[in-house]
């Protein structure tokens, strides 16, 4: 005789969900704001709406295949950082400061430690970077990851007053590129970064993770997992410090499409940017992968964000003041007028 | 001598994202509301922030492997719908009108065409329901779907008057649970409609496809597959004319984990709900697969919305009114004090 079947014997068990939940709600408690209404548990979140001064900004982002990285290496806590930066940097670069998040989670089987560290990660981030995480969906798709693999999706609304909202429109012809240092890929590229590395695993005849963990004197010493699953940068207090200090005309965020893909996105049409390359100097991660992997100067651009995860345009009058208040920060380029030729980003 | 890698030949190919993001922009210029400032492709969507009277209501979902069910039957605008109904109907069950929508479609090779069939259908279901797509994310994963497989998120932000947000505190014992059908099973509990098929499939010595699509007496000459893939009803306009015509205490959308899974989330704790189930006729659909899977009965309620896909918690003394506003709703129970046996619905 055949037995009845059950939504448990076809994979998804909603308990499974409810107690991998339970065990990271302290750490979404601490992500409270006042604005937040009610409990979590409702069919939506509420947020006190920000006023009609402001503007909402919305913004939704993946971390791609670092999750594969992570996976690989048990580094799960990374990709639920990096989800939250990637999403607090995209909303930052309209101007906006965060509000609320809200994550989605699938995977064939749900495996509650995984799933509370990667959520844990995520709620940790949210309340450091003062943003409430409101909700999210854990979804439980048989057949439809491989085994102890899973997806992310972030969702984050900021506000910013209207007057304050960043826009390419006012950059100007001579304006300066302020660039921010990058700690690594962030969370852009990972798939030329793991088809390098299996190419070299391959030519090695080494496994894949052997590759990942070896120690390298060419990155000092850390191994390519180690570089490649570096947190994303979150550059909320920079932007505030910068906002503080001199005129932000627009912001680039480099992420996926590199250079050519993003810093046009922070100009108004007719524009671009003649960029040095020599101004900072690219980390040794971007140079082992492109000599690993042969690959083209152009294809690791317009790729990469090459050490660079953040564009701020300013006035050049700004330039002395922006420095003082970022150390960190490096006039990588100029605005100009675009060649005409399809690029807008001109490398000197 | 090897090849220079590239990230296309890693698998990603930002170009193919844009064209094919290109084939839906006018149907996404159509969901433009006048509070949408700018242009798509920005960092971040802009959009007016609706006034500190108002509380912003955000969800996030997805739906499920129902998505394995539109790629197999080449159904793929059924899911592009059913996720915006989702989540509109879900912001509703706060009180909320929606606002703007992102989504997040993620699969290994982009196929330009199945991306314009779902996100179109997204678009066009924004648009019916006066809510405007703000963004997206189209994340390209080598080797993380398999072939020809997707997976989709949405996020919605609905907005409420603050004194018209449902709560579930203001439900009172003897208040009446009014129901209205649902279209199928909506975008929950496919994991085990599809075990039941494939268990059909297999005791039959049929192919998948051919069970799915082979039309059945008693599902009144459809296929399984097409009552399958019906389109998630969204509520938004019987919402709508409900409000008019009544007061609505709260409102439970009967999505994953079936009537127990929700309805108590539209109460108040220390209460429960009394459901005739005999007050609707349960569709053909819950009926056949109940049968060709042996599916337990506290197992298809648990799981299955039953043929009501929304229950509103009104006053007796609204239920005359309710129902000539709504003819096509049902008085399906009412609120009554919870048994404290740790299930809160009692189906009498």
């Amino acid at each position: 005789m055949t037995q009845g079947l059950t939504y448990r014997a076809a994979g998804v068990d909603p308990a499974r969900a409810e107690d991998a939940l339970s065990r990271v709600r302290t750490r979404i408690a601490r992500t409270k704001r006042p604005e937040v209404i009610g409990d979590v548990g409702a069919f939506g979140g509420l947020f006190a709406s920000p006023g009609a001064d402001s503007v909402l900004v919305a913004t939704t982002d993946g971390v791609g295949t670092k999750l594969e990285l992570a996976r690989i290496l048990d580094r799960h806590e990374v990709v639920g950082t990096d989800l939250v930066h990637h999403c607090v940097n995209d909303a930052m670069a309209m101007g906006a400061e965060p509000l609320f998040f809200l994550d989605y989670f699938a995977t064939s089987h749900l495996d509650r430690d995984v799933f509370a560290r990667v959520v844990g990660a995520m709620a940790d981030a949210c309340a450091t970077q003062g943003c409430a995480l409101l909700g999210g969906e854990t979804a439980e798709m048989p057949g439809m990851y491989g085994p102890d693999s899973y997806d992310l999706a972030g969702f984050l609304v900021g506000a910013v007053r209207r007057d304050a909202i960043l826009d390419p429109r006012s950059v100007r012809e001579g304006d300066v590129c302020l660039g921010l240092p990058s700690s690594g890929l962030h969370t852009n590229g990972y798939a030329l970064a793991r088809a390098v590395v299996a190419r070299a695993a391959s030519a090695q005849g080494r496994d894949l993770r052997a590759v990942l963990e070896t120690p390298r004197h060419d990155l000092g010493g850390a191994s390519l997992g180690d570089a490649l699953l570096r947190t994303h940068t979150c550059y909320l207090a920079s932007f505030r410090a910068l906002r503080a200090a001199a005129t932000i005309r627009s912001i680039a965020h480099l992420t996926g499409g590199g250079w050519e893909g993003n810093l046009p996105r922070a100009l108004p049409s007719g524009l671009g940017a003649a960029v040095d390359p020599g101004a900072w100097e690219v980390p040794a991660l971007f140079r082992v992968l492109a000599e690993l992997g042969q690959v083209p100067g152009d294809e690791q651009w317009d790729t990469w964000n090459m050490g660079i995860g953040l564009v701020a345009i300013i006035p050049e009058a700004d330039v002395d003041a922006a420095v003082r208040a970022l150390p960190d920060s490096v006039v990588v380029g100029r605005v100009e007028r675009a060649r005409g030729d399809g690029r807008r980003v001109r490398f000197t």
